[in-house]
């Protein structure tokens, strides 16, 4: 619990109770954890000091993550017989802890530990593990992670540093053979790393190959820095300077000017050169080879979604608490004006975002176990076809919700910084300073665009195998020519969703808007029709002579808004079934109605959508919108206990404002 | 013409003309003066160093302050007869093209010359014109605008900090009695200035008063500060410190402790203090008399509603630039990746946008000259009943267009930054500096909620006389015990308007909607029924045993959509009005297309609304999201066109990441 008065009366204790209870429900698996790390954060020097420059803010930053390595904050994250503690759940859980304190210190650690670290323990085999995994947990090894370059971000299977493998040596020569090739916005890079993960182009030459092959992206391990911080030979490192937050992460750039690495830095899990320059992977087809390797490092991506939502609902705690005190305007026959939070307009602006925040967290909250489970197993086979789609499942549930984690935190947070007017813009209250730092959590690990667009196509084709590297034009060849429509997963159906279904009305407009299974045909059948009519228009568009390019093209904000629908679907059933575990009922009372509005809500917000298609009445919009209004007036006395479920420590919601 | 080559083929050159048209009649009335500013501010040193911590920022910014001085950019904003140069419109524009430097710069010259400088000039007397115009403009007498408290930001009616009249020294106390009445915020408070503009409860008694009567809310010129800076006795003046952005304003409060200014200093235009006590105002109604003086202010609002837009403007060049420059993802039957611009979803995020300038730009226009048409001409008498009327509705639609302008550039800017991925992150790209800076806008001058729902307010009771200090209560009586319906004041119509609204169908179904007329129809057919349902809600609601704050605050989201749909309707006609000037037959259908997908996006947003209520069918619905896609293509090969005849001058353009 981390409410707690002097003086509770009977009142008290019931809301602390519930409180208490709901804090729980949203922990979730790891609460005994979030608990502790709530105990040792609940300190106010973690907060960012927005009057520091970037150097010191750096510092300050760094001596936190010090702290951290002191705590075996770290080596959750790695197998035990790689030299960690074996509990990656708990590694994300932790990270995601680091939202409530300073987002500047959550990259620190993401990059060190889940990136540098994640790249080390997922495609490096046991000389790796040997050589840095302690070291990198103790930060005796500080890393970053150089896969972005000034000329490709987002399509990272384009990048232009090259390794070249040279058998005369037994060394990989790193390069950077053009200006776009810099390694850029890369977190340690300006200051900190020693050493890079460095993605590049392989490129070798067996015996028997008169010319050299290029092989794809792979990962080698390159010293950049030596141990006073000064750039190695060849090696050319520049500061991003200023950025829009972040203070306390040191981006920065690196140029390699034929830089030799011994043969073993290759991280070589899924690919290895031998000594004479032949090249081997157990993977046959470079494609899938490609997004294997590319696919174990989206610990980076869920643990971006995790603080996205742990950055929004501290902001929402912030808010809140402000509204519940500031007063503005006459209340009538009254002396006092009336409480912000007591204005509709302000109950529609931070309540359906609580909403929102509590759906994100019970889907995060799976995200974060499926991820536990399939990394904390046994290794697996390469031939393992049931865990390879668990995998690329997950991916894909991990790209959605980032997206949608991490663009709701910077709506939320914005709209939060405006609900607390010109108070909310001192970085006394926390508030702006967080909206600078989470704006790129929407656009780094994977562009949010970007990423909805996978989910998008992952729909379309239907996972099916060989379609991850399609381009633009093969996506739209290869939906044009499947057998057979793509659907939801029905047989997938959580038993809950399903049972919920059968018991609700087959016809919408019959059907009671507030039964849950009701809500769920709406979200399905939108995300099934969005499916069903993208697929139709791209594969008649390919027919004749039309151009692949401009088939997708035209169809891409469709293909994004099926991404949507899906996600926001998967988040409703995870937040359904989360309920559905509750014992106490005066919870579970209180956690369907938080539903009742995040489902509203996102009604309301695709309301144009769902009357176009008449899954809704104009009778029904209607009750829509008045339903939200209702829930607002329904939930605003709960508002104080939801954001204090949050769970976010006393000492790290401190402001100004408050009195 | 701001885009200029060394080799320009027959094409550029049409180009280059097409861009000096557009870019003229987007100028509008003050042309000559924007490009004199343009040339003037050609320089990347006015852009703000991200990288210089609070005091050297501010030292910066008031450098640049004083060179804007200098140029006599000041003199414009004060009549003639008070040492002025007398052009309103000409020290709004001015203002209005700093957002294309520095935001910073632009709040520090808004509050000296338009805010301070304002209640000088538009509150004061001969006395205060005489003692302070000539110093306000050459900055020789550096002044903040000592409005906002802790405690009351948007209910300006209920400020605390009190001045009551001494009649033994003939002198005003100037006091804040409690912690919430510090002055808060306060642009130059925190260093510069070293006279305040105080708003303050006057409280005075006559000789033949038993009792001191508070007799509401007044201006006084109080000095806080000596020549070297230090607070004067009785004042305390502090920091708030580090904000989420303008890191060259110096905002900060004020605290006073029973501070005596001479009875000359009441800035007396429209009430007064008689030696002996005795209060005298030509305005009778203290309601009246409050929001005549706050009338005057409107100065501030309009130059931040210009400046939001010309930062969006700003924004939006660059990152249509960087769109036209950056490649990723396979281009089809081609070795080079597809520029980003060519993507529909990148389309769709700014072309949108760009429309939305435009209109605005235009809306601007009209707001600013009508400013300028007010204060320019004779003062008018406090009887001229046709003037108070052009205020009054001067004053809504500049709060209205505050709003909407402020709310886009903040929304636009973030969307720019998203579409520049990591590069518009760093702070060499501007992006996310601006992004901080334009963030406060939505909430300063007029709380964006607070200034949508007084539009609301005006509409609902049409503006009647005496109804602006109405409770919320007093209102939803008022409106309950209007006599008559209201309506859209069909008479005002502008003539081109009215043409369209005959030549098109009424039928909206049966009329094509991209004609011009249908067009309107669907926007003034949306703003009439808001106000006409929303009316009839308070006019029912209130009928029995009510409780008028309920009724009022389960309306409350009603009437701030009746609110913004009318300025939208406002923008759109002012959109029409600057076309239909236009002599180019070629500037004129760019614009006629920029202007449809201004009203189709407008329509997309809205889209659940208009099909709820029968605007539109399914099928046009339908219409509505191809023809917004449609348009997005239409307008591509435009795109650098349009955002090149914003005219943001080269220099001001700087960033790291175009080649």
């Amino acid at each position: 619990m981390t409410v707690t008065d002097a003086h509770t009366s009977p009142e008290d204790t019931t809301r602390s109770e519930l409180v208490a209870d709901l804090e729980r429900t949203l922990d979730g698996r790891w609460h005994e954890l979030r608990e502790y790390i709530r105990a040792h954060m609940d300190r106010d020097d973690l907060l960012p000091d927005p009057s520091l420059g970037i150097e010191d803010a750096r510092d300050v930053t760094f001596a936190h993550l010090r702290e951290l390595a002191d705590l075996d904050f770290a080596a959750a994250g790695f197998r035990p017989e790689h030299g960690g503690t074996g509990d990656v759940g708990g590694a994300i859980t932790a990270i995601e802890m680091l939202g409530y304190a300073d987002l500047s210190l959550m990259v620190k650690a993401g990059v060190q530990w889940g990136l540098f670290g994640g790249a080390i323990e997922n495609l490096g085999t046991a000389r790796h593990h040997d050589a840095y995994v302690a070291d990198l947990i103790s930060l005796d090894l500080l890393g970053c992670f150089a896969m972005t370059e000034t000329g490709h971000g987002s399509n990272v299977q384009a990048l232009q540093t090259t390794a070249t493998y040279d058998p005369a040596t037994q060394e990989f020569v790193i390069d950077s053979p053009t200006p776009s090739a810099r390694k850029d916005y890369i977190g340690g890079g300006a200051r900190d790393a020693r050493v890079a993960a460095v993605f590049a182009q392989l490129i070798t030459a067996g015996p028997n190959d008169s010319e050299p092959t290029g092989q794809g992206v792979h990962c080698f391990v390159v010293p950049i820095r030596d141990e006073a911080g000064a750039d190695l030979p060849g090696v050319t490192t520049s500061d991003c300077g200023v950025k829009g937050g972040l203070a306390g992460v040191d981006n920065g750039r690196i140029v390699f000017d034929h830089v030799r690495v011994p043969r073993a830095n290759l991280l070589n899990k899924y690919a290895d050169v031998e000594p004479d320059g032949t090249y081997t992977s157990p993977i046959e087809n470079s494609n899938r080879r490609f997004f294997t390797m590319l696919g174990t490092l989206i610990r980076g991506r869920i643990s971006v979604a995790a603080t996205g939502g742990s950055a929004a609902r501290k902001a929402l705690t912030i808010a809140t608490r402000y509204a519940e005190q500031r007063r503005q305007f006459d209340a009538p026959d009254s002396d006092t004006e009336m409480l912000v939070m007591d204005y509709r307009v302000h109950q529609r602006k931070l309540l359906p975002l609580i909403a929102k925040s509590y759906a994100l967290q019970f889907a995060q909250n799976e995200v974060t176990a499926e991820l536990h489970e399939l990394q904390s197993g046994p290794e697996p086979s390469l031939e393992d076809k049931a865990f390879a789609a668990r995998q690329r499942q997950l991916e894909s549930a991990a790209a959605g919700l980032k997206a949608m984690s991490t663009w709701h935190a910077s709506h939320a947070i914005n709209v939060c910084r405006e609900a607390c007017g010109g108070a909310g813009y001192l970085a006394a209250n926390q508030l702006s300073t967080m909206r600078g730092d989470i704006d790129v959590f929407t656009t780094f690990e994977g562009d949010n665009t970007v990423l909805t667009q996978l989910v998008g196509k992952e729909l379309l084709t239907a996972y099916a195998d060989d379609v991850q590297g399609l381009s633009t034009v093969g996506l739209a060849r290869f939906v044009a020519g499947m057998a057979r429509d793509v659907f939801l997963e029905k047989s997938a159906a959580r038993q809950v969703v399903q049972t919920l279904l059968n018991s609700s009305d087959e016809d919408l407009e019959k059907s009671d808007l507030t039964n849950r299974g009701t809500q769920l045909r709406l979200f399905r059948g939108r995300e099934e029709h969005l499916l069903r009519t993208a697929a139709t228009r791209m594969r008649r568009a390919t027919g004749d002579d039309a151009d692949p390019f401009e088939v997708y093209n035209s169809a891409q904000d469709h293909i994004l808004k099926v991404a949507s629908a899906h996600t926001e679907r998967v988040v409703l059933e995870a937040f359904i079934e989360a309920i559905d575990d509750v014992d106490s009922p005066e919870t579970k009372e209180l956690l369907w109605k938080v539903c009742d509005l995040y489902v509203y809500s996102a009604l309301e917000n695709d309301l144009g959508w769902f009357l176009m298609h008449r899954f809704v009445s104009v009778e029904r919009a209607k009750s829509i919108r008045r339903g939200v209004n209702d829930l607002c007036e329904e939930l605003r006395p709960h508002a104080r206990t939801l954001v204090d479920a949050f769970g976010v420590p006393e000492a790290l919601l401190k402001t100004e404002m408050m009195a």
